[in-house]
């Protein structure tokens, strides 16, 4: 339940205030709401931390149990604000969670999308505090989900319960569709919207699921890249052999497989797989100049990201290679001993991870394929190789000149005083491609992340400066239609 | 305790029935032995199954008091079979336990070398029964050190039991230099040996740690590879990254590592590493007739290990490149995220586990620092390397023609009615060049492992048939002189 800490003395004495200062700015406007988060601000955190307690990592089939309270956290947080037709949709993965209120008659409909799961948090040795066990440090909050997605979905919660506290409705008609699949890459909310078209219809799509340039500095994302991702396993013999019995004269799953991750690049940075580049647009001047105008200091990245130096496909700057270029990451390998000291084996199974970042008209299903021949081709002599396929998603591109949009970056120059830059994102949010084809709406990418907080990482976080600041945009974007 | 079943009643039935054959083969020969071994295999077995429950790993640091249990069960035997000055020697590491009994005046010297340590388990999930619950099955002891080297090492404590109770008495001077640290490459008894040079001379140093060329066919080694074994570690960022939004411009840990690690060896199975095979000897037509002789058949080995192919340095044989040729393996490989399914990061450190066999004049130390110059000369742009060296052991060469080693083979030909061969044995035991340099004696190396027996790898295991033989074998060799 939400801590009502003095609510009951408080409308007066901000309209009091309010009423005071008027003239400055309007009644209606984010004034009133900012004092509103100010007050609740400890009930919402710590509503905030009860969320973010709950492990529901998609990816991992122990947490399976604990992915379905993240949806049911979900659900009770809906109808808890006045949301109706609250319902946790089954599917064969993890449930999608629903809800709406559309009593705004006249008025426009949004769908919020977000996702209530996370990424694993290993590795658990390099938190600094424990994933699962929020705590608020330095003007952050500190856990797993904190700004991907968690934090950034509870935003909208928390803005239509403002709202519609304040004024007993709405300024729009709202639908929820929640998911737990997101890090998973959206396998089932694919489907569900395809055959749920109806149901969800809307005007716009609003989702905060990414980044701000800066500190400072808000973004609307209009380009997201597609993403691939998949294993490679290597098997030799049938059990790990003696390093000196057969060392020297027998195929070692390792060696083939170091083999393989390294045939995927050139040393110039390019990607080595025969068309794989088949699909990227060649930029055009315009895209190069809008992308060029993203502030960018690289000896202030590397001190910041710790590296020595920054490496990608030659001939790219870094913003063109993260945003409107196509990569190929290995994300993970492991095979042999892997504890402490020697054991003088031959393994006789190693694996790799892969994730690509597609852009344009590459098809993940073809860049699969592609990668398949290219291992085919490159097999060493007594691997047998095999392949696994976890994601697939394609890139998107979105109309920074839409209403819908442009109203957004109204919202965020009100709130922030600066107006957002429309950047194009390097990660991959699947389900926008489907949004936007099925239900024929602009997707609006209004994220309230920093690019610095972690994510996918150890020690993730969220600042609470946007998460204020983040809750007043939200009000003031549904306010304005 | 061993469990002397129908002790008291049976030297009188086997004198009589050694009586009646008389004539066929003299009384003091293998025959009682042979018998002995026969009325005791099953409490000798009993007692061997209590030694390889012990899981005295000594690579890892958690199995310490494991390690020194093993050491306390190596003392306590010796003691029960008559040796004297039995001690448990302390050593910045594991304990090394020494005995002796030397009454057989006039006698020569023979010193028992081997090993109460075993390789880790793991991985653990493969092996069909635990691997410290030793379990016999189709003529087979299965557990971690079953045949390397505790189940060896057992032979020579029965094989000294019994014909101390044969004959109250043994035909030779003996001594025990029982170590826990050979599978962690003997850091503390070379230089015990070094500085215990007069209380360890012997005329012949036994070892049996090592295999047949195949069931039924004995082999005494009469050539040990030398060995170093390392680990490289590569870092770049200070936290995993998101592969989305830094992918394709920053440097991947993984990426690197495994360009390193592919760039050790060239297409043709040869190891890069610039002056490598500086003091590896051209082979003789002597030793590469030598080595033909000992039998090989490529398609029985491929189906035995579950094999598509051998593969190897070019021009050698698998004999030539598993005993006189040196090689780099990677034994293992680590980084990024290994669980289930995908985590779209960008890993901010590797780590890949190497070892090399040594031949000739090649100096460990000096192929340590060579492998390291390569790495430094290939590091990837934005990579930290940094690599740790675990073990060094000088490869060792020995004289087939030595009487010792005659008389060893002698030894086996009565048992086994076959005459062993002296290949040149791929694998590595350090200490053994020690031995031979500092005592200036022969080293014999009498094996009764199989090579197909799983040494370092899931389901060890040991042939009784060789478990029988063996200790008849020896029995046999110190009655020899």
């Amino acid at each position: 339940m939400i801590k009502e800490r003095n609510v009951q003395r408080a409308p007066f004495c901000e309209k009091l205030r309010v009423l005071i200062i008027i003239g400055l700015m309007k009644i209606e406007g984010g004034y009133i709401v900012k004092e509103k988060v100010q007050l609740h601000k400890d009930a919402f955190l710590q509503e905030l931390e009860e969320f973010l307690k709950i492990p529901s990592v998609s990816a991992v089939e122990a947490h399976k149990d604990d992915v379905r309270k993240g949806a049911e956290w979900v659900a009770k947080s809906l109808e808890n604000i006045g949301m109706e037709h609250v319902e946790i949709i089954e599917t064969d993965g993890h449930p999608i969670v629903y809800g709406d209120w559309l009593h705004a008659e006249g008025r426009p409909t949004v769908l919020i999308y977000g996702h209530y799961d996370v990424q694993p948090p290993e590795p658990i040795e390099l938190w600094e505090t424990p994933p699962f066990e929020p705590v608020i440090l330095d003007g952050k909050i500190f856990a797993r989900g904190a700004t991907d997605d968690k934090g950034q979905l509870f935003l909208h919660i928390k803005a239509l319960e403002l709202l519609k506290k304040e004024h007993g409705t709405l300024p729009v008609n709202v639908k929820f569709c929640i998911e737990g699949e997101e890090e998973i890459a959206s396998p089932n909310l694919g489907p569900f919207i395809e055959s749920n078209a109806d149901k969800l219809t809307a005007d716009a799509v609003l989702v905060s699921d990414t980044s701000f340039i800066e500190k400072g500095q808000p973004a609307i994302c209009t380009s997201l890249r597609g993403a691939l991702a998949m294993e490679v396993q290597v098997k030799t013999a049938n059990s790990d052999l003696h390093s000196g019995a057969y060392g020297g004269a027998v195929p070692n799953a390792v060696h083939a497989l170091v083999r393989l991750l390294d045939s995927l690049h050139q040393t110039d940075g390019k990607i080595a797989v025969e068309d794989f580049y088949e699909g990227v647009p060649e930029p055009t001047e315009q895209l190069r100049k809008e992308v060029a105008e993203i502030p960018f200091d690289e000896e202030e990245m590397k001190r910041e990201l710790g590296l020595d130096a920054l490496f990608g496909e030659s001939g790219f700057t870094f913003h063109e290679q993260t945003g409107i270029r196509p990569t190929l990451e290995i994300n993970g390998v492991s095979g042999g001993y892997q504890g402490e000291g020697i054991k003088t084996v031959i393994p006789k199974e190693a694996s790799g991870k892969i994730s690509c970042r597609l852009v344009g008209d590459q098809d993940p299903q073809r860049v699969y394929e592609l990668i398949g021949k290219h291992l085919k081709k490159h097999k060493p002599t007594g691997a047998k190789v095999t392949t696994k396929q976890f994601i697939q998603a394609k890139p998107v591109v979105l109309d920074s000149q839409d209403p819908m949009i442009q109203r957004a970056a109204d919202a965020y120059e009100k709130i922030y005083g600066v107006r957002p830059l429309f950047p194009k994102e390097g990660g991959s949010i699947p389900i926008v491609e489907v949004f936007a084809r099925v239900l024929e709406a602009p997707v609006v990418l209004m994220g309230f992340g920093l690019p610095t907080e972690n994510l996918h990482a150890p020690n993730e976080h969220f600042h609470l400066d946007n998460f204020e600041k983040g809750i007043e945009t939200i009000c003031e974007y549904l306010q304005s239609f």
